[in-house]
């Protein structure tokens, strides 16, 4: 058994994940925790090399099955490397996205079938899951205008079309609403002191229960 | 249905794949076909940065799992935009290692079980099979000689050890006796003009075949 504990901030493109991920990371700290922050894909030096390829826009060629199993590789590795040990050390552990981003992007959005993601996720994950998902709920139209007001390029999968990305929505809820034990909806519309609030009230209430 | 034809040119390290290679293609060429050479992991521009990835020498703290999902991804990549319309058009496609190789590598060599390997395997394969297998079987010790004397760098798998590459060696000789249809044995350590002779055989037979 391991003795941290792992976060994952995951939602809508431009819903305010990272935004919200610093915030906690600060009340954590100040908490006397020690966090170690990472995201996916990537997360490990071998993880952000896969997320180059994964992300690269020049390239949308890519097959379906190609991204999955990049995805899971990435994965493979991160919790090997990094999100195990951390837990190991008693370390909070903050990803920005993990798996529920697989099945809603991957499943829910693009289509590849259930059955294939999972056993693509359960080889990558071997038995490991995230203590709490804070899923950042938002109108990918509003999210797609945060990102483009906050001035960076867009890359591969941010270029998606609306629809993609409101089936994608979709998924997380449906995601949240199977596995309510590790899924927390929060709605990222109001003002980020708002969203960022209700994220700390859903981790203190993890960390009073246990 | 496609027309054409999927030629596999796999074995140990050094044992003179490419070197048989553009012999084949030559002969080939000579009586008329099309030939498109290509080589995994790798094969297409998406293919060829996973391979970058694989095979840095710098990462050598990559997880099995991560490692089978690359190929994986670089191999499902390849049939679906390289192998497939290459075959469809009529061309004969040669391949510098294809899915024999992870099963050696992987499963004879480094021990991940077999069920696992045939799950990634058969999801980036999606049904398709090479229509020979040509395995250059040479003793390692002889083929990282080669290797030496060819004078390039050591990537991150020619770097094992020797029973590491004589495991993957007895995986190759096992594979061809459990499907000898598509797999030819060539015993590689004679003279180069004598392994590409009998390579060359090898692939008439087949052509006679059908
Ligand atoms: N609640 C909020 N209301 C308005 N703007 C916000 C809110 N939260 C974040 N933002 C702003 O929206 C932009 C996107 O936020 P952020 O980068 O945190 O989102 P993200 O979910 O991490 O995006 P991405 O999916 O691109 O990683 C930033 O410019 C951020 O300052
Ligand atoms: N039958 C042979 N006898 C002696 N030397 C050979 C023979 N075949 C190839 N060589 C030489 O051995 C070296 C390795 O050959 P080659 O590059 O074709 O092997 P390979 O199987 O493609 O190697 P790698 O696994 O590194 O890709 C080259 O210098 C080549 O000229
Ligand atoms: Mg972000
Ligand atoms: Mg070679």
């Amino acid at each position: 058994m391991s003795k941290g504990f792992m976060l994952v901030c995951d939602g809508s493109n431009g819903a305010g994940k990272t935004t919200v991920i610093k915030g906690i990371e600060a009340h954590l700290q100040s908490k006397g925790y020690e966090v170690v922050l990472t995201r996916e894909p990537g997360g490990t030096e071998i993880g952000e090399k896969i997320r180059e390829v994964i992300l690269d826009p020049s390239t949308p060629q890519m097959s379906d099955m190609t991204e999955l199993m990049l995805f899971g590789a990435a994965r493979a590795q991160h919790i090997v490397e990094k999100i195990k040990p951390a837990l190991d050390a008693g370390k909070i552990v903050i990803s920005d996205r993990f798996d529920a981003a697989t099945f809603s992007f991957q499943h829910y959005a693009r289509g590849i079938d259930l059955e294939t993601i999972k056993t693509i996720n359960d080889l990558a994950l071997s038995g490991f899951k995230p203590d709490l998902n804070i899923i950042l709920d938002l109108d990918p139209k509003v999210g797609l205008q945060r990102v483009q007001q906050r001035g960076e390029g867009m890359d591969r999968l941010e270029v998606e079309k609306l629809d993609f990305l409101n089936r994608a929505r979709e998924g997380y809820l449906a995601q949240a609403a199977a596995e309510p034990e590790i899924f927390t909806v929060i709605d990222a519309s109001f003002s980020k002191d708002e969203v960022l609030q209700r994220c700390l009230n859903a981790v203190d209430n993890l960390f009073e229960k246990v």
